[in-house]
């Protein structure tokens, strides 16, 4: 059982991030970030829940306080209001009160929804990531963003709500699908080509080892991505600046997952897609060589995931694009890449070099 | 068009409360306000639009301002998820971004609405209080509570989000229905009770003028009433101590309302019998004379208010307020009057003594 600590730091609230082995079942870890409370509400999945559910329940045992699970069905397409009322009911049935905190164990769509659900219960309970995907444990647990979708955009509505403690055991991520692992190595591949060519270099390196799921090498690249996203996140909680950079890949990704129906791609499937059209349209913008571009592709192919967006139509992406949350007086702002390893945002991408981008990256 | 302002301020976010006869076509508080955005979305209801949404958009036009309106049906058993998806669906048609200041024109449900709305669109957008109801300029446009009602409990899902201003135009009270404005006395006489005995004794010696919409004597009411707000939110913004102090009379009063079907009283009628049952309480405990039960009691009928809470059951009663936020540990906590003019919290009162209290409060 070893494990690492990282601390985020934010002004007036600070959380540490557990990243390891059997983190799960430590009592003492647990007992830390309850702060006392004897009660404790988890939501989680239907998948989750066979695995992992009696482990987590045992070890809040072992911190004398008494779970109550709340168990959802398993998907982004039920990341909406509905879903959400389910948490809201059950907490109200159990009666749980403000000082009660919520657990999300699960991937990014529980921890999404945990999250806002936790921010939003009387105004605000304490809260506890358990991240159980990779996609989870190097990227949606940490940072303090939550949302549900809305039809017409995905994340349309949610809070920055930051947790007390991110307890990510890397042991969960044996069950994992094959496709959800590539799904995360997107996000982890992102981290490197937004502002860490050193790791970009490392993960190519290492990706052969990543996909066979090497529990040195994936543990070496969460504890590198969740460094990267923290320094950024402490830079600027609030996303007014330099935090969009983490969106590299997003707007485009995000259209394909709202125009193909939420759950039909996973996010860090729509996020590599999306990053290739990123990556192209900097390349159309004269800011990296196509080299860079194919590199890029080189290293998703390898990571299992797609490279290519669906054919939605170029005036489709760019309809569902114009409502991403990026979008401020009418212009959609482009987290682009200057280099690979070094994002910038331009809000001058022309309509036509966008299109052309699009029809490039899409089969 | 005089006006009066008082500037609440937080760590890290302070506001000013305008209050005064004409502020509603004030362009330049509204430009300053708005801070150089040039699209707003207005949520208002049914029943205030035909009265003053002329006038604010008018006034908006004079800021080089766009605003599109979203009307709501009227009334407190609209504060729910369906309304607030109402909300969400016309801003994301609008293509509203996250820069985009919405503006709550109407009462408390307005506000609350509005306010969640504005806290929870894309993560947080700019969010401006114009009140047009005694009770909402005296009480829930200032401190940033913002909240839906779930069918278990009131304001049970909410966040605290803070208005970039508060701007009170005395002239729309004018417009209100005598049951309304009785219901926003109920909440002016809370601060007299809970906290100022000067006051309490100037609204005694004023209410005459008061019922009469004195121009005068109602703002001088509203602004000593915000003054008080302002500075028990000042010391206690996440009300984690004094801030419950403000809750005088809203334990009783939510199980009332939510116990009768949300809208069959008004939030401050229901404030005002359960502020009769708190003040019980507190002379069954031994606090306070009954002689101040029966001042404070006097008080609230010359206002017009309800002063016995409906027959639910003291079982009822006690099984509605388990569910309140204030509850921790599964221990009611009670605002109770250690004298009048001073609240004190107490979550030790015995169910006999509470039972008791209830049975000689309701009809």
């Amino acid at each position: 059982m070893t494990f690492q600590t990282l601390e985020l730091q934010l002004q007036g609230h600070s959380y540490p991030i557990h990243i390891g082995s059997g983190v799960l079942s430590n009592t003492v870890l647990f007992q830390r970030a309850l702060k006392g409370q004897r009660r404790v509400a988890i939501v989680t999945n239907e998948t989750v829940a066979p695995y992992y559910l009696d482990t987590l329940v045992k070890t809040l045992g072992g911190c004398e306080c008494t779970p109550t699970a709340i168990v959802l069905p398993d998907g982004e397409k039920y990341k909406n209001w509905e879903t959400l009322n389910l948490i809201f009911d059950g907490l109200l049935k159990q009666a749980c009160d403000r000082k009660t905190p919520i657990i999300a164990l699960g991937g990014g769509v529980i921890g999404d929804m945990a999250g806002f659900a936790a921010a939003t219960y009387q105004r605000g309970v304490p809260f506890i990531q358990v991240p159980t995907t990779l996609l989870s444990q190097v990227d949606s647990s940490v940072g303090g963003k939550t949302a549900i979708n809305h039809p017409l955009g995905k994340n349309m509505v949610g809070a920055f709500y930051q947790p007390d403690a991110v307890i990510a055991d890397t042991d969960t991520l044996r069950t994992l699908p094959d496709r959800e692992l590539a799904a995360g190595l997107a996000e982890v591949v992102k981290y490197g080509a937004l502002g860490n060519l050193p790791f970009f270099e490392w993960i190519e390196a290492n990706i052969d080892l990543l996909v066979a799921r090497d529990p040195d090498a994936l543990q070496k690249a969460i504890l590198q991505s969740c460094k990267d996203k923290a320094s950024i996140v402490e830079q600027d909680e609030k996303e007014v600046g330099i935090r969009a950079w983490l969106n590299l890949g997003h707007t485009f990704g995000h259209a394909i997952e709202s125009g193909l129906g939420y759950g039909a791609w996973l996010h860090g499937e729509a996020v590599a897609a999306g990053m290739i059209m990123a990556a192209t349209v900097s390349q159309l913008m004269g800011l990296i060589p196509e080299a860079d571009v194919q590199r890029l592709k080189q290293l998703l192919v390898r990571c299992g995931l797609p490279v290519v967006g669906p054919k939605l139509g170029a005036a489709r992406y760019i309809e569902l694009m114009s409502l991403d949350k990026k979008v401020e007086s009418g212009k959609i702002r482009f987290v682009l890449l200057e280099q690979l390893g070094r994002a910038v945002i331009r809000s001058d991408v022309p309509n036509v070099l966008l299109t052309q981008a699009i029809e490039m990256c899409c089969e």
